[in-house]
């Protein structure tokens, strides 16, 4: 087969493994392809909940046919008797004649081995074909993995001039019912949803995913030193997503939110008296988190940047001006120079309704 | 001809009219192709200054081949005998057959007698091709003959998060170099370039175009109700563009400034103090400019805002965050309420170096 012909399997295999993004967690979002001679024969994706791996489900739509197949997986197949049997049993096991795996899984239980057993086996192995998309693909498993924290991605909502709301407070909307409706799509393809106290208290939101049609939902958190807020459509709404809740060390109303909450996540204090962000982020990362989407407040957004926390950052521009005497989407970074502001890169920018869409990643 | 091969013509017409941008005002940027059979045989645009007009050009250029062509022109032709004969009167001369106008010239001396003129002479004449095109590259012109002031455009270069600077003040840069050479082509297609007395304090900067290889040059204003400034940068540069002073009923730095600038254009002072920037474009509009860019400071592109005299907002974002603690590039607004915020439509966006321009027309 051809370097080409290769990346285009890939490409669909990609594209099927990000439909489990935001609902395999802590596994990784896995796509896979079979091809028998110019034929799919089986396509798999992980799924919810983190299993069947992808390569379970597209080996049992081939069936037979995966005999002398070319398999190609977004992620090199697992090695290692965990939950499931490993994939690259059930490969050899299938008789495949080929693998292409994108990139190797950076978990050390997996790492090489997985290639090397089907080596073993006598299948052909080809690796790092479309290497680059999928590290992309797959970099809020690599950073939990290698960092021990989800990816976080920010949200902000502005006027062209970076306000949320006018001096007197009027916010709703600032951005169109088609942005509204896209950050949906966010809080689809991504693990967890967050805010800050704050913002829990002004807006009582409910951050759950609606309006499209999907039967999962990001687990919701709230980091609040203290838990002195009242979020009763956070409450209201326990049945259909997890609420998580991460304090400091002295949250006075944690006893009263023990039975109104999923987790109780204790974070110790940062030097400037807020809840250490870094630590937070670890234990998102240890309760088998992967990425997060961080949708406000101000304080929160700030907070995350200067700790170097932000991965990407989704900007929905709104064409309207607000005025300095607005209110700012971003709070004080106290920066001593400009040469150490967070950088980030522009990926893509598109319209969305009256609004347009900017997504930039972090320049590392 | 088929309409779609007029509109063809007439694209091209419009194209060579914005070669005329920023340098024919106070007449409009005309453009005009003269098509002979299935052969362009003239192409014609408003010459620096404003004469030789677009239709003059096109018709030198084809000389006897203009007898029994079809001529496209982006503005219908001038019927009046000004600083030069009507064009009118020399398409007829030359022979021409058809005349193609995209739309009518709101001048009430031009209005509809241009079309009359030709129809008179037996020549067809088609109205409407592009009309659409063409009004939004005339709107320059049209905004001064039928509100009596220029278009105005509001170039803002800020952060993700709307700032122009640290709070330490930093500034230097915030957009990248390729972004800051686009802001010298937005100069180029602007009569004037416009910035209040407080940036003129702070940058001292020529705003003279610049690495462009175009032999053109805004008029430089600054619009200070006190004169209370110095500019190095634009007194040394007077040789190269004109410098015009926009100032108050009490300029004590007027006497100083008389023989230092090539206007004073005295303005009267609006309800909250600040100079009367309706006035100040009004008068703009009398010394014949089509088209102003704002280049700032914040205060004086919120003041426009508020007069609602800006037509067109170029937004360049940088991919760097600088938190609410940086300098607002957007000064107060004083919206009582959300409905009442200036709109903005997205026109375009595009990548520009590592930035982002937004190109965002008013909603009227």
């Amino acid at each position: 087969m051809s370097a080409a012909r290769d990346a285009r399997f890939m490409a669909l295999a990609l594209s099927l493994g990000q439909r489990g993004q935001g609902c395999v967690w802590p596994n990784p979002a896995v796509g896979c392809v079979i091809v028998q001679g110019a034929r799919i024969v089986g396509r798999g994706w992980t799924q919810p909940g983190g299993r069947p791996h992808a390569e379970t489900m597209a080996l049992a739509q081939a069936g037979a046919l995966s005999k002398r197949a070319t398999v190609f997986v977004t992620l090199e197949p697992c090695a290692h008797h965990g939950a499931t049997p490993p994939c690259a049993e059930a490969l050899i096991a299938a008789g495949i004649a080929r693998c292409v795996v994108a990139i190797s899984d950076p978990d050390p239980r997996v790492s090489g081995k997985g290639i090397a057993k089907l080596q073993a086996a006598g299948i052909e192995v080809s690796a790092g074909c479309q290497a680059q998309e999928a590290l992309l693909a797959h970099r809020g498993f690599f950073s939990r993995l290698q960092n021990g924290r989800p990816r976080v991605t920010l949200k902000l909502a502005t006027s062209l001039d970076g306000r949320i709301a006018t001096a007197s407070g009027e916010s709703q909307w600032i951005t169109g019912a088609e942005a509204r409706r896209d950050v949906h799509g966010l809080r689809a393809c991504h693990d967890a949803v967050l805010v800050g106290g704050g913002t829990a208290r002004a807006d009582n939101p409910s951050l759950t995913l609606r309006g499209l049609g999907l039967d999962r939902q990001p687990v919701r958190i709230v980091a609040s030193r203290h838990l002195d807020f009242d979020a009763p459509a956070l409450q209201a709404s326990r049945d259909v997503a997890p609420l998580w809740l991460c304090h400091g060390p002295q949250a006075r109303a944690r006893g009263a939110w023990q039975n109104q909450c999923d987790a109780l996540v204790q974070v110790p204090l940062a030097a400037d008296g807020q809840l250490d962000l870094s630590v937070l982020m670890q234990a998102l990362g240890e309760k088998g988190l992967t990425s997060v989407l961080c949708e406000g407040g101000g304080q929160l957004a700030a907070s995350l940047l200067r700790a170097g926390l932000v991965d990407d950052v989704i900007l929905y521009t709104a064409g309207l001006a607000l005025g300095a005497d607005g209110l700012a989407g971003l709070g004080d970074l106290a920066l001593s120079h400009l040469h150490t502001a967070p950088r980030f890169e522009l990926i893509s920018a598109r319209k969305i309704g009256s609004d347009i869409r900017q997504d930039w990643r972090r320049l590392s």
